[in-house]
């Protein structure tokens, strides 16, 4: 039995109000439009050169596709399948049929109308990092992720309204591999109303997780599969392989409705070429391939272009992230998708060994070249340390006050006469001061965008303060959410079913991982 | 006699070279064009109503000009001046003959060729972090900035071909003010061939620096004043006023032939209204004023149109900067330099007290706002802190790495045959790695940008190497720079015709600053 099915369920809250004394700064971080102009890295035709390559390569080289059914699905739809080497050759027409028939626009159902969120391209969708084995704060130190940071980290991306998904933001290692879907499902339906994540581990698992997430949120059968209530990953294994779990659950999303975001992890050196283009390439013909599966497993299955392309530092090998290789990367990754017309996920990151400058300024180049890009879903925006190997729990707090200042830059800006002011400005004297006017007045409250961590007070008063950076200002914005932050409302009855499921189906031994 | 002039004149000597054995990365970042496609934030007619508003503001309220020789000039020019109040109005005649003789391109000209620059929409110019009273590095602390401070900050921003100009870094406080201008001087002279910043403190010390360098670089007086080899920065006594060395700054540098970049420090809710349209109109109209003044003063006056607009913290009346008022500002104010066609100048900054996650995102957000605003010249791209009240030597590198990271954007990426490398696709099987093939063997060691300060190290070896935070790091790299970092060839006969010429004037009182 996982930590989580023995806790009592939440009964049904709501969120705490203000007063209504103050006037609040109301801006909507739930629903963004990208305001960013899409930038180009290369040429129109260069971008039609890779694509060209991208799809010779998926017919001339093929991929390695290791799922017995995939390779079924592909001859179905007439590719070239060579069971001896289980390569498989996908000619452009069942590429362009799949394009044909993917959506371009996906509405998600959040646990609350309020988050609901469409993939589609000129939207912007932000994820926390993902996918850590450890978690990191300043107070417990660097540690192999547990459900309780699991759980603690689903209540500080339910907190902060500029994520709209949930990822798998660590690994709880203390939950064994049979077990681990119940006590993230269980973290992610309970803590939050946002769009959940499935890990594709097999089709056992994934089934359960439909199950619970379809009971949880009071759906039938029908209803469920007729409309996108989660999402998994699909990391190709670059370069051209397609694995078991990942084969598998492009068929089980597909045919269930659900969203695979496709991403081929394709670092330049490693397990791609060294060159943006060339990585580009590849990762643009895998993804095409896992569009076709998905496709061909079920027309209009709803699925998300993706690309994950960054450089190594050629030293070490060691991974890297917010370089301007990963940038002019995801540039080259928005060109091509636009070229679909399909919704795209994008990534920032940080190969930083703790949350600092460093740290801070790879993220945040990371999340430009995102913004630049077009990117719909823009995963590993905040906490991402290490490459992905840890979560970071004050860079979290950090790297929101980014985001949020971006959603503020999405946000309509006023200009009309007065915003433009003429008479504030006619009553202010040369040399004088705009405190005191009606104007100012009427509008100091709510005026700017209020930061979260930022300390905006002079050095003396800094000091007198006891002279705290940044990250252990953090510490205690963490903390004060986990304490006093508010949930999701929870139906008391459906927590309830989720937790005898979760207990039932751990004495039957649950479900173990397929590979 | 301060410091400077005491020491020995540098000698001539060239910048050391690599053996050659290493093939090193080269990527010019000494030239760098916006590759960044401009962002707005008001819709054209938006933009028309402010530019409008500004119109009236001079014409109707006008501004308080305190130098009465620049009330002449004005009256000169048709202006309605009222002697009793310093009032000047500005009928938009006079402003659209302004806009008109002002130069679109600036060429100016650094102490070699290859520091030359040119100020037109489109060039990208980054300068360090300007203006402050203090300095601050990890080893001495915070202190009121030093002529040893000047001279260090000045072999920083030397040594980085991605600052292209020197700015007034710190206020070097030890040296009286009749004397500053010397140390400065010699600093920027002997220490960088970068093109070096003039303080607007009155005529007699501008016309001494103009002599300075201009015997420095041996040009004849005419040859001097036929081109720009400096620039001052004018402030605005926003609102609405320009005092008296501001205004003779104006005068004198349209005179010299030398660049005034002008710039209202509008902060919204202070200086300037709440809004960015109201605020950025007051700064707009402002720039207009001052530019209306050089091009009377000399028609066709080398002046860069500029803004520095953002918030403050309503809650403190401290000033923030990085913040999304800011970028939107920015944006703003590049909506209207480019409706004008003139080079402008924007800024980045930080509120932050230390160099530390807050101000890493800070400065970075900042620069984007100028990046995507299409701005000519980026003033306190790096070091800024506590918003400009101090400089910081680790920020200044940890800022740098952002800084060429953008450069790294502006050079054009390959996508050709063989950057696409079809043929290392084939090789290469499923599953397989890259790094030992011939199209990454040949490209290896100059295809990614290397870090400046940046560790891309695994945990482990980090951990090893004493867990090391970057802006520690960073410490060791400018300490480094200042110990054997080249500077620039220096002309021995002229380095010490310019001792000799400060000392001469030291003896004689020096200048002092006019008010």
């Amino acid at each position: 039995m996982t930590e989580s099915a023995a806790l009592p369920p939440k009964t049904r809250r709501r969120r705490s109000r203000q007063d209504g004394a103050t006037p609040r700064r109301k801006v909507n971080y739930r629903n963004l439009r990208n305001p960013f102009p899409p930038m180009d890295i290369f040429s129109a035709d260069r971008i039609a050169a890779m694509h060209e390559a991208a799809l010779e390569v998926l017919e001339t080289l093929g991929l390695k596709v290791l799922l017995p059914e995939a390779r079924v699905i592909y001859r179905g739809g007439g590719a070239i399948v060579d069971e001896s080497t289980e390569m498989v050759r996908i000619g452009r027409d069942m590429v362009f049929a799949a394009l044909e028939s993917a959506p371009r626009s996906i509405p998600m159902s959040g646990g609350a109308p309020t988050r609901d969120i469409k993939l589609e391209i000129g939207n912007l969708v932000f994820q926390p990092g993902a996918g850590a084995p450890h978690a990191t704060d300043l107070e417990r130190g660097r540690r192999p992720g547990t459900e309780r940071d699991f759980r603690e980290l689903t209540k500080l991306t339910q907190h902060f309204d500029v994520f709209h998904m949930v990822p798998p933001l660590i690994e709880p290692q203390d939950v064994p591999m049979n077990l681990r879907h119940y006590a993230t499902m269980d973290a992610q339906l309970t803590l939050s109303d946002k769009v959940p994540f499935i890990f594709s581990r097999g089709t056992p698992q994934v089934l359960e997780c439909f199950e619970m997430l379809r009971d949880f949120r009071g759906l039938s059968d029908d209803a469920f599969h007729d409309g996108a209530h989660s999402y998994t990953i699909i990391n190709t294994n670059s370069p051209r392989q397609i694995d078991v779990p990942m084969a598998q659950g492009i068929i089980d999303f597909a045919r269930g409705g659900q969203v695979s975001i496709i991403t081929p992890f394709t670092l330049m050196g490693a397990m791609a070429p060294i060159t943006v283009a060339g990585a580009i390439t590849l990762s643009h013909a895998e993804a095409l391939a896992a569009i076709t599966l998905a496709q061909l497993a079920r027309p209009g299955a709803p699925v998300c272009y993706g690309t994950f392309t960054s450089n190594v530092d050629m030293k070490s090998g060691a991974p890297a992230f917010g370089t301007p290789e990963h940038f002019k990367a995801s540039l080259a990754a928005g060109q091509l998708a636009r070229m679909l017309g399909l919704p795209w996920r994008c990534a920032s990151g940080s190969a930083a060994n703790l949350s600092d400058v460093q740290a801070a300024n790879e993220t945040q180049f990371g999340i430009w070249g995102c913004l630049l890009a077009g990117a719909t879903v823009v995963i590993h925006s905040a906490g991402w340390l290490e490459g992905g190997l840890t979560v970071s729990y004050e860079k979290l707090i950090t790297d929101v006050e980014v985001l949020q200042m971006v959603a503020e830059l999405c946000a309509d800006t006023g200009a009309d006469a007065s915003d433009i002011a003429l008479e504030a400005l006619a009553e202010v004297q040369p040399g004088g001061h705009f405190f005191g006017v009606a104007h100012t007045r009427a509008r100091y409250k709510t005026e700017f965008y209020e930061p979260l961590v930022s300390d905006l007070s002079n050095f003396g008063t800094w000091t007198e303060r006891g002279a705290v950076d940044t990250t252990t200002r953090a510490t205690g914005i963490w903390k004060n959410i986990l304490e006093h932050g508010a949930g999701p409302d929870v139906d008391l009855s459906r927590a309830e079913a989720l937790r005898n499921y979760i207990e039932k189906r751990t004495k039957e031994g649950g479900a173990l991982p397929e590979s």
